[in-house]
């Protein structure tokens, strides 16, 4: 790689970043509901990805879409003729129906940004900067999310995905054609050498924690189950406690379990009973049946493991105790993805040289970070969220503290350009 | 009082009881489903009270209807001119939906069968004995359940009962009258000198205990409560333990909660968690909002206070351990009814002397004897339910034990009046 001049004078351009933020909100923005809402390949997605591709142009990056629609707009180094490994910024620009207006676009405009600095300084890169933008992160209309990350990194095969057909009939392939986003490039043709992706939290531990940035270290492991009991349905008035077998009863008891469990690990696992229905669900009869969900997080995957085991264990315990019959299904089952040490110790460096407050993290939530990890060096920043609050209309992140992520994540870019 | 003869050679005429339940249960009988359904005041609730009334005609009885369309059948005592204060002996023959054929029926029935052994011997008693046959006692149609004894005992006024809408719209009084039974005398008007019940369990401790009679010496208070619980939704995967506000959770410890009151108390509290709904319901997000039914019941009311009490404190701590806000709100509450020890003292020895095994009991579902136990010393005899299964196709006794009950029920009357 040839040697290139080191870019001392890198200046982050908050105002046009914190202006783009607010131009890609307007477009399928609700002004009843105060949200937005592009949904992947629909029209207000085409128009979003018209607006960054318009963007991406004027900073004279080189745009490609690829076969599933993921755009990547390159920053070429000198030299890079399209066949070096890229440092890969990333996020999506796809939003959940009626949406805050950062989740995913935060990512892809900070990368812009770093893009802008880069230009605006006239240093050319000691290696390519490309940013991202991969196509249905959120997943509402087409499963499984995160699909164009998962695709690029070779998790999906591509003739699959394209005949993937939504929640509405559609055919994504059909979809992305039509909005005319149906690329050339083969998915993953473009390789990153190192991943970034600057997020915001979409939890409540920097906000109460007050602090500016989370090192992301590593995306949890996630157990969905949905556990069905069945037991006796009878009168509540003339049945022994000692001879029921109340359905509810041992939901309720598992619901109870898993607090102590999470509460045990020390903070390590989450979990969660999100979904509950009882039958006969009638005041003086004692519950037949009980379904309900299970929703089990950790960054490790022994731990993970364990957490599953000992719930299995509750469950045989419970069901033999109160004489009903109870099955598991497994319904989603995700390892735990650990990032780039190299890369997070690099944020924490840059976030102390800013003068910012940071904390080691985990991502409860998935990302891209999380399925382009699979084949290069990954690693996120994240910025707090108001509240914790996410996938709503009601997701703020005050702009001084968007602007401190885009600081940390162009100073990365910038000590990493130096080792290029 | 006239001296009358003692009845020596009273004798139960067994086959005629079996066959009568028999006719009944055909009334309303649904062949698909296997149960009938005869709710009160429809046209087969008319059927099944032509049949009885035809019943207690052919015994000779003077049959007599009051304003709430409870039918009363009387076999007069000599210098009984209607004056004089009857033993009574009552249950109900509506039933629920796809009902059995025990429910109330066999109370009745096996009534007349008390006044045919009188027939058969040409006995005339000491005492009128009347068979009672109370209107809506299953409250399926019009609330509350119980009406017509309710009513009868004057815990419900007369001219209110007959303007109540049923679940069809319609209002009771016209119903009474389309279906030709709303009487002329006023209820209450033919007083009990006492009164007896005789009853399916409707629960499995008899059965469980290889136990023909139960001598039920009271009948449970019941409290129902609905407890809403307002928490935080939040993101199962980036919320932290200790920063939930899981109504999910609240709802579960306290059913969990519930069962230990339970226990504690050595079976006479009995706590019933039957309803149970979550909001958002969603595998991955903390449930915001949970809205439980309880139900408490207990013979003592001591005790049934302090449950409640028990309750509300833990609801209190809950509330302020996990911040979130929870309300109650009452539903339904009975005081307990204690039977008179009389009667249920003869009823022992009546069970013993025949030869039959027995255990004093408590009342978990509300019957008829509990609102004439207000006006009268009342007492209830159980006969063993298989599975203590009611208000279902499946409701059994076999036909012995529906003889021993019966044969415990012609004793006992025979006994008191002897005394009278």
């Amino acid at each position: 790689m040839p040697a290139a001049p080191l870019p001392p004078s890198l200046r982050l351009d908050g105002a046009t970043l914190l202006q783009q933020l607010q131009e890609l909100a307007a477009i399928g923005h609700d002004p009843q509901q105060g949200g937005r809402t592009r949904i992947a390949l629909s029209d207000a997605d085409k128009a979003g990805r018209d607006l960054l591709v318009g963007w991406m142009r004027a900073l004279d990056l080189q745009v490609r879409i690829d076969r599933i629609g993921n755009i990547f707009g390159t920053l070429r180094a000198d030299g890079d003729l399209g066949q070096q490994p890229v440092l890969m910024i990333g996020s999506h620009i796809d939003t959940v129906t009626n949406a805050g207006a950062l989740d995913g676009c935060y990512g892809v405009l900070a990368g812009l940004a770093v893009a802008r600095a880069y230009r605006a300084a006239g240093v050319t890169p000691r290696r390519s900067i490309c940013i991202a933008a991969f196509t249905n992160e959120e997943g509402v209309r087409y499963q499984p999310d995160m699909l164009g990350s998962l695709v690029y990194a070779g998790g999906l095969d591509i003739d699959q995905a394209l005949d993937l057909i939504g929640t509405d009939g559609s055919r994504l392939g059909d979809e992305l054609a039509r909005i005319g986003y149906a690329g050339d490039m083969e998915p993953g043709a473009l390789l990153p050498h190192e991943y970034l992706e600057l997020h915001i939290e979409q939890g409540p531990i920097l906000e109460a924690e007050n602090c500016q940035i989370g090192v992301v270290e590593n995306l949890q492991g996630i157990s969905w189950q949905q556990i069905s009991v069945q037991g006796s349905a009878n009168h509540a008035g003339t049945t022994p406690t000692h001879l029921r077998h109340d359905a509810g009863w041992v939901a309720a008891a598992t619901a109870v379990f898993l607090r102590e469990l999470a509460r045990d690990s020390g903070g390590t696992t989450l979990a969660t009973v999100g979904c509950l229905q009882l039958q006969p669900n009638v005041i003086n009869v004692i519950p037949r049946r009980a379904v309900f969900s299970v929703d089990l997080r950790d960054p490790d995957e022994q731990r993970l493991l364990a957490a599953e085991q000992r719930l299995a264990r509750f469950l045989e315990d419970a069901a033999a105790s109160e004489g009903v019959t109870v099955t598991r299904e497994t319904l989603a089952r995700f390892q735990p993805v650990a990032f780039a040490p190299g890369l997070t110790r690099l944020i924490e460096t840059c976030t102390r040289e800013l003068g910012l407050s940071q904390r080691p993290m985990t991502s409860g939530a998935g990302h891209d970070a999380q399925m382009i990890a699979r084949i290069a060096p990954a690693a996120m920043i994240f910025v707090p969220s108001r509240g914790g609050i996410s996938h709503n209309p009601r997701e703020h992140t005050d702009d001084q503290q968007l602007l401190d992520g885009a600081q940390v994540l162009l100073a990365v870019v910038r000590r990493r350009l130096e080792q290029a």
